[in-house]
């Protein structure tokens, strides 16, 4: 038996389309076939070589949905719910070492130096091979978080929950307070960002106010429950941070995300922050050029809370699947290009063209 | 009866010896004769007109030590203790409307927009004018929250108190954890740096290093219980992260505090930080150039928690007095130099200098 | 200019009624003029005498909403809006001193010593007479926290936002990390646990289930949003303890709210909890037997946290009133009787005879 | 090679000394030298059986302290440091599953439903059959938590921070302010009520009370850092009750600890504690009669927070380590016999009769 899979023989070129022998399964795995596998944003800076932790060769894909067809032994999901051959699952990108000061003492398990993540950090040179998503199967290691998903959803609407969802639930985990009566930013409209959206309303917040740049995703954010929409093509600035003023008694935000990836955001960002207010940065995952902070009218003299928020861990996936289950009919909406497998390729400059929102590989 | 203060008239100009008629009180006022006046670098930033909210006239001086003369009416402590004439107190800075959104509903009274300090906002040329503490007897609003001290003090010692180290205060308060097996960084070894070694250190930090560029003030630091100090004209940036990396099982610090007052010390901050880290920025207070800030790799990648710190409210003062009596030989060595009231001029030339630790005004 | 009131001059005597004289208002307080008052349980514990604090004569009644007739001065409410007559105005029924220990340092404004509830620890018999809410109009002192409402809402709707709902929030509001993701169960379905419900939902519980004995509430539950109800009736403690085993995968509830009134709902409480759940406690607001507790088997081995609830300040208000306004057609179904003033004494009959869910008096 | 071991065989006999063959380690196991191994007053309860989880025949000893003998392969601490052979460590002597719930989602993994605790579940039936450390040697599973520990340190006077130490950590944990101004009352002055009083004072505490009715155990109370100790045989529940009140400004403490295994100590710790204050129970291991707790009058109307304490996990026992180490003075007077081994009986008699505060078992 044989896997097909899209793999990164070299940088700032085309995916190669290779076939993996399935071998015996490492101890405690599982063999999955993937049904669904996100192309995310950070795929591309891969794929350009812009990652230096990036082995080669590698089958990139850290977003997949799989269903199991073959289990080494006994395994349970993170809900203690025994798992088995034809179960559809989702698992945790990363798998961490269960023993260093981060995942035992910390209890910031997402910080563990010995992180390994699946189409991120694992090359296919090395048996199993099989370990990213872009591809018809793929092996989890017995370390993998995995929970056991209902069969009812489409497989391509949840990739996400896996990446972005999941770190955006990371962001609202620190939170100390309610959202409710609270006013929350968003900045950008991207798959992060219609997440936050949805999880700002769904926690409680009173009014979502979404600022992108794309009148499309911002029509999105509308349907996902944002209570204002703001295009940074058609208003300044000044504008923006007035409008904040005016819909919280001219105070400012409670609360900005910033989920556009672009760290420029947050000079606009501290504006729109009301004096005490908290800034999670959640989108800025890649090396990018420093910007100018006045510490003490943006941070001191505002008490403002800016927490930075990196990947995430077992409890925010369940949080960010149970999200996607309950509004799945607006994360269907954020899917707008479904290809086969075998068109990788062209995925990855869809995302680079910004034509898309979204899109998932599928294997049919 | 009269009383005379040290009066800022003109910015840039020497302050000048005025006298008050002692009139009656407003309702609910109490009248104290000062004991101890700090002199704070903040007022050397008002005097040069570097503060756009300072009116003229004004008698300076926020951080006083006093003892009630006269109490319009009754009035408790913040512990519901009665006050008498005799009393020796010392109070927060700072009144609070108590009716606004930031004092009943956020629960972060220190940024209440309607907060008048005494001091630094309120003009001496209206009634009742004595709203100073460069002045042999100051009034103190209905409002004031005071607390009462122990007579065995030397009020020199604690002026302190009742600005840098309510501040400070402030910061620890807004930890989650409890210190005991962490590593602090404390960067500035001014009194508002002193003072967070000591709390530091009160709170269970395993160990403390004190980064400063003043031999004099690192040897204060030790006394104030330090387990190391670091000279920054002794060693390199790049050195100082390597210790900390070797005190640390090569993590880096748990929590680095900003009492240096220059946003410049962010910068080496964000490397003395462990992944998962707090910075909690408390000195910058005053407005400066902005800083560089690399927010994927000082802030998203690295999960950091930055806090910026902004005065103080009654919790943190009584905390801060409390330390102070605890510890108050340490406190004592940071009073370089006590001047009579009519040297005010030359107690901000001090602080100018930077010659004087910390110069405290008292009235024999 | 007089105005009506129902007062209660002696315990278990049916309340009179009396005409005041609407004299000039203290110094910065508000006339109001009543538009609904609701008929609380704690209202006949107080009529019962079994509360000690009752001071007769005494107009009940703590739940109002208003129109304001006459301000002495300047007022604004807690978002900074500024109230002018002819506003519609709910209020914190509590006023505290903001001075002592509970409101200055603990920020547990809530437990403040000096704290006076209009209609439950304010006599009639003192200038200005008109301080509770069973009354065509209402004075509320200066020092009353005041919300401004739209008049968009029908007020009888909102009554309990003023005290049940504010109660409910406090409890939402201690705990420390966002509901999604987990079952909640409330215990008792009267006003205060409908409204539990609701609140639950809206900040993202996944699970709620509400137990109580009647069936009309049951329904009412579900309307408000619980995912699952239990007549106590109809099911024994054994199998509602087995049922959230089954919805929990095997583990028990996360968070347990007492929202009966009746300090045995802990017994079976306790039982419904996972190891490391939260209790609130936030309906056993009048004395009452007390319970055997295993503190082994309920408190330590489970590793319980739980949480007494009392009462509720400015923040609950807030968040209570927009939950009524966001699920206001779920509240309107809760009154289930309106009855003129001149009716209280038929009102507190309804509410003893267990007839009514909320009982709202109104002035025509 | 063959190691002696105190079995318990049979409940209410006493422990048999018997020998095992050293055979080879399990994957990834520790061979461990026992250098002291601490006599807990839970040992006395299995030994007579009335914990129902005790497996029969074990070897018990739950708290040791050892010297490493053999590692199979590579293993490294707590703090990221390799282990070797002839290195001091100590252990968390529950071994969790890292695949629940509890362990990786809740971030609650002393609650793990499968841990397992060395000398307490895990018979000596079964190999590798030293799992306790009544023993020369013991077998330490690879999921074992280790920390290294410096040789300067007695051993004996470190085994309580393997169990009552770490629990006790676990409930400082849990508070959410620092302790600085605040008022602490300790109930029990044995190692666990002794640790927390030294825990308190080091966290900032300003004021800790110790309750007990031993004199001895109050003078060593004392020594460890108590600022009061209060003798149960020498003043009633109500002139302490009053004592608290008078330390507190008329309040009452802001935190309970119940550190003396009974749980009658809750009725008078109720009333020791001021409105809004936190009661931690942390010594309550065994199963007890329920006590009357009124919930309105004990909880709800003074708002209290009520923690139950299970166990520890890794942090716990790294910041109870290093405690020990910083105050080995004051735990070195706790440890009043040391017995070799062979007289494990003789021990367990020593804690029955109460005439030990602490017993520790040596290997010379």
């Amino acid at each position: 038996m044989k896997a097909k899979a899209m793999v990164l023989e070299q940088f700032n070129q085309p995916l190669v389309q290779r076939e993996f022998e399935l071998s015996r399964l490492p101890e405690g795995a599982l063999l999955v076939k993937i049904l669904a596998s996100g192309v995310c944003g950070s795929d591309l800076h891969m794929a350009e070589g812009e990652d230096p932790r990036t082995p080669l060769p590698i089958i990139l894909g850290h977003e997949g949905v799989g269903e199991i067809v073959q289990i080494d032994g006994k395994k349970k999901d993170l809900n203690g719910e025994e798992l088995n051959s034809g179960d559809w699952i989702i698992w945790n990108r990363g798998i961490v070492c269960n023993e260093c000061f981060w995942c035992k003492v910390a209890r910031q398990p997402y910080l563990c130096p010995n992180r390994k993540t699946y189409g991120i950090n694992l090359s296919c040179r090395d048996y199993p091979h099989l370990l990213g998503a872009y591809a018809e199967y793929m092996v989890l290691f017995k370390e993998t978080e995995i929970l056991k998903i209902p069969k009812s959803i489409d497989p391509a609407n949840l990739v996400l929950a896996g990446c972005s969802g999941a770190t955006a639930m990371h962001g609202f985990d620190v939170l100390s307070e309610p959202l409710l009566g609270k006013t929350v930013v968003v900045q950008g409209a991207g798959p992060l960002g219609v997440f936050c959206v949805v999880a700002a309303k769904s926690l409680g917040a009173s009014t979502v106010v979404m600022i992108s740049g794309t009148k499309q995703r911002l029509e999105l954010a509308m349907e996902a429950g944002a209570d204002m929409v703001l295009n940074r093509h058609e208003s300044s600035s000044e504008e923006r941070i007035a409008i904040l003023k005016t819909l919280t008694h001219n105070r400012g935000a409670d609360v900005v995300i910033e989920a556009s990836g672009s760290s420029n955001a947050l000079i606009e960002g501290f504006n729109l922050l009301r004096r005490g207010g908290t800034y999670l940065v959640t989108g800025v995952a890649v090396p990018q050029q420093a910007i100018p902070v006045d510490v003490y009218k943006d941070l001191v003299f505002k008490n403002i809370d800016l927490k930075g928020i990196w990947v995430s861990d077992a409890r925010h996936l369940i949080q960010a699947v149970e999200l996607v289950i309950r509004h799945e009919k607006v994360f269907e909406k954020l899917v707008t290009h479904r290809l086969p497998l075998e068109k990788a390729n062209e995925a990855l400059r869809l995302v680079e063209e910004r034509q898309a929102l979204k899109v998932v590989l599928t294997c049919q």
